[in-house]
């Protein structure tokens, strides 16, 4: 017993000497209370989500969906009493597209409704094209010297790739989880993409596909169709390769159909049996703002000496096309309305100004968070930092799907961990306990990484986000988890304000200087 | 040690004693091992299910496509060397329908494809259908008081019925399953419909959707929608009420639209948008065949008694039409087929006459089997039992999905369970092993229970048929088990074979004289 009591003392000792190398936060607990009591009993969630889904529609960047989910988001900071809040340009992007009409038959062997999607970005046809459907594997259709030497037997016909025969697996495993403790003790850097793979994408695989997609053209197909991933019991995954800036070349109409009927079209042929789609797909393209535009809105802050200094949160509002984006990225942009509407109508008085910035073109490459922070805080040619880029304490970023919070991503900023392991402790009775130094990617804080401010992810419960919603035609309000939304309102609004409130500014990274700019696809 | 000793000694005499009340079955191991080593090393089921899904389309009975799997399976046993492949009519069924065309659209507040599905017999529309949608609840769909005082509101609507809000829950929970001991050990009564229930729904329900269908024609709506169950992940369930007789009155065009599509439009209209759709939906209808038909083959006894009695087996051969019924129920035919395909293939001789039958009608209340059964087992006005049923020994079903058998349910006869204990004992390695009194209905078995003749159906894993393919659009080939199928053509082939060989017939119930016939809905 003594030596069990010894070492408990030794260890408490060694915890309190630890703790010393921290500052300890003065945390506004009383403030984090209202917060989470106001977000709980009066919540704007379901409303916010569907303004954002239902009634804009599907968001991709520049269509009309994402321009009345900009407007309405505009005009609800504004009608809250937010200050600034207006669209802004951040480059040029490309074509403004929608889909105005879609439907796909199958008319041989029999009549039959087909599961499919335009691509983004995609022509549509003239009129009804109807034709027969010719498989080609997933290799094939990136090999431009079998494409070429085929190319007369295109003309006129549906090219499918199929991909490989489908191996179905059955849910016997839930497609819907949350984050274990161990998986939260062991979080690993996660969604990274290196440079080496955007440059062999855009340097190899996306000049393989415009050449292929000109060799179809040419060569007279009717349309080229891809099935989707199988193993999803009818959700289609559907996103654009290329096609949205005014210089790329024009294809045949591209569309993706649900793995089932993909492979019930290839076994049909492979059994001899003639097969025949008619599709109609009326697109509507417009050249005339090829602009970019994020949205942006700010609560004034209210300390004299600290009110120039910026807290910035943000989410892209742009999605793809099947669906209305809920999970992606809708739910994002929703917890942060929600949180500056939280600190707005609570009338917390911030120190800092909070700025909420919702983007476009992040599912082209991040293009909106980035083309924002060159314009503001470090030049996109000279790589020099700009002088508001000494203002910005730091940018949260909310975009891995509708789970709750779980913890953050410190991002390899080892002074930030003690900082937000003390933030986060009013909100572990909430399930957000994990302060990784792991890095996460692929969204939009890596712009502010790359500008050398404080740039940070939550970390989130999947749920289905990888299984059946990220960039399907299934990811609509009704796949959101409301509950989940309201939690991630709750800490995400305190974490700001607390940031706002926070004598110093969070500290920083050395800057990186590291001079690529990805410029989208 | 001794005490256990002695308990186990007892308990073997036990056992030995209550085994010794059955009669011992003597079974041929060899012909069983015969069948097990050609289904696992040559099957044909891949290519059976490919051609009763893929290849015929929706199988809904009297449509061409429920005509295409018949001749193909009729052809199919005929090029097996089967005798007396042909098709049969049971009586009066109805309309040979199909879909030609079918698409739609949400035109308001924007454009965007809707996931829906013409309910069977639906009327196609006259040309492109384009108005506003009007939103009543499940409550006032049955509700004709209610429907009169709104009528001249649906003209030109859509009549969208979305039920309560939706209450999406995630995939937590696996969505397949395979049966556990537990669960197998517990096997209690199920599918069962009662005659009350049945009569509720035909004296009373039918007559509402009748009079509501009625009110919503007179009114002059553009079409009746249903929303789907929610909770699916954009599945769609989609079947038909009645209109499939002659008889029946005319109606707006029928759909069924994906929950998340249905709740968006609620959910818009509430807040005050205005919804429009746009349907496309030609159909094609003759009545210039009425009659319904199973198809039948036979494998001819050998042995000069017995060989004018007959083992029969089977599964229902239509579908519903969202999809191409693969698991509802190719699954069975496949099966039923690919067993009497080895027994033919493998040169067994079988005592009796083994004769499959491909039951149509089955989804509009067991028809082709009472059809059947009433023309040659038990007349069906004045309930006396006719010659052929006393040389029918027994009648094996499968119809609950793609699962693999884990045993039978002995549907309450007693002298059963022992007998089918010991054919089931060479199959317990691959997961069968259960055989219970519990009734299992709700499909084409009872058909010979209702004559007097033992019928039975397998009991198999559930996998997803209840969450996922049931009445689907999910209900593809690719929703298959195809190792699951090979499993149960093992045992039908095996149990088929035993019971044509077996020197008595297989015991019987005492026919009960319930003479309640059911002639659909």
């Amino acid at each position: 017993m003594k030596y069990i009591k010894l070492n408990f003392i030794f260890g408490a000792l060694l915890f309190a000497s630890t703790g010393s190398y921290a500052q300890q936060e003065v945390i506004d607990t009383a403030a984090f209370s209202r917060i989470r009591k106001a977000e709980l009993s009066s919540s704007q969630i379901p409303q916010i989500a569907h303004y954002l889904t239902d009634v804009s529609g599907p968001r991709l960047t520049n269509s009309p969906g994402y321009a009345r989910a900009a407007s309405w988001a505009v005009a609800t900071m504004k009608k809250w009493g937010m200050t600034n809040a207006a669209t802004e340009p951040w480059g040029t992007f490309g074509k403004q597209w929608e889909v105005q009409d879609f439907s796909m038959m199958m008319r041989a062997p029999y009549n039959a409704q087909i599961r499919a999607y335009p691509n983004p970005w995609s022509p549509g046809s003239t009129g009804l094209l109807q034709g027969e459907v010719m498989i080609i594997t997933s290799a094939q259709a990136i090999d431009t010297v079998y494409l070429n030497s085929h190319a007369t037997g295109f003309k006129g016909k549906f090219v499918l790739v199929t991909g490989e025969a489908a191996d179905y697996k059955k849910d016997f495993e839930p497609s819907a989880e949350r984050l274990a403790d161990t998986a939260l003790a062991n979080l690993k850097d996660t969604y990274m993409v290196s440079r080496s793979m955007i440059d062999m994408y855009t340097t190899k695989y996306l000049k393989i596909f415009k050449t292929a997609d000109r060799i179809l053209k040419n060569a007279g197909a009717l349309a080229f169709i891809s099935a989707g991933r199988s193993n999803v019991n009818g959700t289609v995954f559907v996103q654009g390769r290329y096609g949205y800036k005014l210089t790329d070349p024009e294809t045949v109409p591209q569309v993706t159909m649900a793995s089932e009927d993909g492979q019930k079209i290839k076994r049909l042929i492979q059994s001899g049996q003639k097969v025949e789609l008619a599709m109609s797909f009326t697109d509507k393209t417009s050249t005339e703002d090829t602009n970019g535009y994020n949205v942006v809105g700010e609560i004034p802050g209210t300390d004299p000496k600290l009110k120039s200094q910026l807290v910035m949160l943000g989410g892209h509002l742009d999605s793809w096309q099947a669906a209305t984006g809920a999970t992606d990225n809708a739910a994002g942009c929703i917890v942060m309305l929600e949180a500056v509407r939280l600190l707005d109508s609570l009338g917390l008085k911030p120190k800092r100004t909070i700025r909420i910035a919702l983007w476009s073109g992040e599912e082209q490459g991040l293009l909106g968070s980035f083309g924002y922070v060159k314009s503001h805080f470090r030049d996109g040619v000279k790589f020099t930092v700009k002088p508001e880029q000494a203002k910005v304490s730091a940018y949260f970023n909310l975009d891995n799907g509708t789970g709750k919070i779980r913890g953050i991503f410190a991002q390899n900023n080892e002074k930030m961990k003690p900082i937000f392991e003390q933030w986060l402790k009013p909100f572990n009775d909430l399930g957000a306990t994990t302060v990784t130094m792991a890095n996460t990617g692929s969204t939009d804080h890596l712009a502010f990484d790359w500008a050398g401010i404080p740039g940070f992810q939550f970390v989130q419960d999947p749920i289905d986000y990888e299984t059946r919603t990220h960039h399907s035609n299934m990811d609509d309000y009704d796949h959101l988890m409301i509950d989940d939304l309201k939690q991630a309102a709750i800490i995400v609004a305190s974490f700001v304000y607390q940031a706002s409130i926070r004598p110093e500014m969070l500290p920083r990274k050395p800057l990186v200087n590291e001079t690529f700019v990805f410029d989208g696809f």
